[in-house]
């Protein structure tokens, strides 16, 4: 159950004084909230009739400027509606120690995209407030919505999106300005006066019943622990109303500040009486997995490789090209070995695919401004757009390799990381997008082999640095990480494929086939019937 | 002259052979590059039946993806179309040590947006490739389109960005690619196979006169010494003309980096020559300009500061909302004396507006991603699209001022940058942007008062920093810089509004009224007469 919030005001308060006395408040807490480096995201959501924008420039104005940014909600632009809905979102939570305020966001963006909308095909909720309005007047009433798969899918996305930037140390205040039914009628004259659409109060009432069927429902299944919703309702009095939702945000941030401090005070305690056992074992035993079953001795001829390699490129030129006709996006993901050969598969792959509609993302150290953000933010900028291919040589599986070997991370978050992940990949699966991830598998053996070759090919050489040798010398200890991802984070519409890749040829050949395969039962009869050249201006 | 291009292929050449031995030297040029930081643009123009896309993607292939960005030019996106012209292509400008491709670039979109289209204003170029040429086949010739004051602008502002990213270490690699007459009509049945426009051989003709026209000028006059053309006419062979444009190409970063590499050396020695005279005097002494006429005794009473805010106020809120009903985008720099007041302005503005249609752009120190691009790059984020305002608190005037008298870049750069700040600013003036600078200033006993009562308000203390004390020590520089900076950039279209803010309740309301005014002489009759509240949902 939401608890609802009431004014407790005595009768003659002095709001402005109030208001300001807040807002030197708010200015203090911003200021150390900012020094405990904790993302801040408060979250304004409510009807139209409640001045929310009104609201959230009476508490913003006291802030310190540098310290928050302010994102508008509204339909989706042309660009923001060709990727994953939730991505969008994704991309304005701020930074360690920033705050950003959010008038309107994924919950009455998912409510409209997602629950009043017919299709739910990726790319067709170009909707605005205007015309969603008038959908929600002219549809008939569908009380049964809030029993829909789509409406479970919804509930879903948002809680792992919370759940997951919660984890990674995001912080959020909720609120929900409403209006009571009696409040509704009363403000109806001064609604009219404000909202450029001409609605008759019959129309306000029917759109409220509506509202409140779904919108309860939501706030409650979206009503967790640690993201809970403050519902407040307006009165006619703003000043009071900004009063109470600053009260609201102080009470909150303020609770905040404390949990942070504790646990981080906790976590110095413990990082004080334990010692970090690192593990000194010249050899960590491997553990059983995906990867022994592979057989690393599958070869081709270089013939057969010539002759396999053409018909298979012409193939995927063809497919690759019908993607972009039917707007289908697609993400690759290359893990594997060093000197596994991913650039050489990806260099096959991209021979077949016009430039304008694929992008090679190379995944190296995060920068400094990444580090700002929790560890998934920085391939949001890499996810395609409708029609569009990226692939990502190294990928966010990163933090389940490297970083949890290198103790980048704690073990608590490399564990979560797995749903994490998957969470990530189901928004894309969720959204049309395809999805395919390789394992480039070598034997120890070949690696040397390999590094060998490069260290003389004086054309290579740049490939092979001394991380390759550090690494190689935690064989053992990525095999078993390795082992444990394929396990935890194969789905079915986002698999692994397991590449063996001791023969290159082989390794090549068998990427491609798996690329095209994927995309014919994707496109299935939806393919169209092309024939002409690929590549043309 | 642009001299053109020939391919001096024996004729038995294999060029699958030569591609690929390109395709390695290529790759070493392009990490001798990366390792010098230098960012390299490579532009490919042409018409449409030069297979452009084709001899791109040979030329990728064999780079390092980690290298290269590649962009592919059409019609701007919904969002680009919102930013001035030129800013779209700044915010793709490689950072150091990358390289980015261009198919098509500004020249071709600056044609067919700034020269085709009737309409000058913001926003109105949403045309794709196909109904451009369409435009051009129905569209009567135009034959004196180079002889218009919006050709000679667009060539400069063409000229002016370059030669901005040119001085600040960008490298350009151009390349058009042509087909001759006798070649185009001969190229002209496989041209119909691959373009999806229904177009007779005839229309080729006629797209190919006016082509040639425009373009031999557009080339003609933006073939500088720094970032010369290379014209080369394509055959059918498409494998000559990979070679051929490769070998351009290779020639020309080898130039590139032996250029670079004598100029480091120049200025290496020049340094291990001359000691830098670190000016050791305790005061410099103070110079005449625009600052010594401010007079600093005027001043408001409490009562007169309140009525003149509310009414200011008001009158803000009104125009300022008539400014995003008008699509009229507005820049606001904030420039001053440490504690002249900046934020206590910006925040009597913004409290008249909106947060939806403004953002408080807050300027620190760069990045460490910001410096890998030239010092104007981290701006361009915060360019306004149309109908929303930015308000800077603090700006690209950095440049001149704090990195000037830091010693953070040389002379010869900021004595630079006031031309470069100034193109930078007439490409949003020319596109309708409203730009108005403030120069809050103050007396330094002023500031010593400011200081040492914030030094005791527990509630501000955090406003005041250890290098606030150390640029007052530096007053007497800063004065100067001040002085020139307001000499040299102010412009009828983005002037200097110095604001005399000993008194904080004169600053603040010279400051809303000077915005009050510019956006009313802006709008003028255009300006809607509108009566109703500004803020709602």
């Amino acid at each position: 159950m939401i608890s609802e919030i009431k004014s407790e005001f005595p009768e003659n308060t002095d709001f402005s004084k109030l208001i300001k006395e807040y807002g030197d408040e708010l200015g203090i807490l911003q200021r150390e909230a900012r020094d405990l480096e904790i993302p801040l995201v408060i979250v304004f959501e409510g009807w139209y009739d409640v001045f929310i924008g009104e609201i959230i420039n009476r508490q913003l104005l006291p802030l310190d400027s540098r310290g928050f940014d302010f994102h508008f909600t509204n339909a989706p632009t042309s660009e923001e509606n060709k990727i994953p809905f939730i991505f969008r979102f994704s991309r304005k939570i701020p930074p360690k120690g920033k705050i950003a305020v959010f008038d309107r966001s994924w919950y009455m963006r998912g409510l409209i995209e997602h629950l009043l909308n017919e299709s739910e095909k990726f790319g067709c909720a170009n909707l605005t407030y205007k015309t969603n309005l008038e959908a929600i007047l002219t549809e008939p009433a569908n009380e049964e919505v809030i029993h829909t798969p789509k409406f479970a899918r919804l509930i879903k996305t948002i809680n792992d999106f919370e759940s997951t930037l919660y984890n990674n140390g995001t912080r959020f205040v909720k609120i929900y300005l409403g209006a009571r039914k009696e409040k509704r009628i009363e403000s109806h004259k001064l609604w009219k006066k404000i909202i450029p659409y001409d609605i008759d109060k019959r129309s306000t009432e029917k759109i409220y019943k509506k509202d409140v069927r779904v919108l309860k429902e939501v706030l409650e299944q979206t009503n967790t622990e640690y993201a809970p919703w403050n519902l407040y309702f307006v009165n006619q009095d703003i000043d009071e109303a900004t009063a109470t939702t600053m009260k609201i945000i102080i009470d909150q941030i303020k609770q905040i500040i404390f949990d942070v401090k504790s646990s981080r005070f906790l976590e110095q305690e413990k990082t004080d009486y334990c010692e970090i056992s690192e593990n000194t074992c010249p050899e960590v035993p491997l553990m059983k997995g995906p990867l022994d079953e592979v057989d690393l001795t599958k070869c081709y001829s270089k013939e057969e490789y010539k002759k396999k390699l053409k018909k298979n490129q012409k193939k995927l030129a063809f497919s690759h090209y019908s993607l972009y006709l039917n707007k289908k996006p697609m993400v690759l993901v290359f893990e594997g070995w060093d000197a596994a050969g991913k650039g050489g598969s990806i260099k096959r792959i991209v021979q077949s695919m016009n430039p304008r509609y694929y992008r090679v993302i190379p995944i190296g150290s995060p920068t400094d401004v990444d580090k700002k953000y929790h560890y998934l933010w920085r391939f949001l900028d890499g996810i395609p757009p409708c029609g569009k291919t990226s692939l990502f040589d190294r990928s966010w599986y990163g933090r389940v390799m490297v970083e949890r070997i290198e103790h980048f991370c704690t073990e608590e978050e490399w564990q979560r990381a797995y749903d994490e992940i998957k969470h990530f990949e189901k928004a894309m699966t969720d959204n049309g997008v395809i999805v395919i991830k390789f394992w480039m598998h070598i034997s120890k053996e070949k690696q040397y082999e390999r590094f060998t070759a490069r260290s003389l090919n004086p054309l290579k050489q740049w490939k092979l640095t001394e991380e390759d040798w550090r690494n190689r010398e935690k064989w053992n200890e990525y095999y078993n990480a390795v082992n444990e991802m394929i396990e935890k984070t194969s789905t079915e519409k986002a698999p692994w494929v397991i590449v063996e890749a001791d023969d290159k040829y082989y390794a090549r050949i068998k990427v491609l086939k798996t690329i095209v395969k994927r995309i014919e039962e994707e496109l299935n009869d939806e393919m169209e019937e092309l024939d002409f050249p690929i590549s043309s201006d």
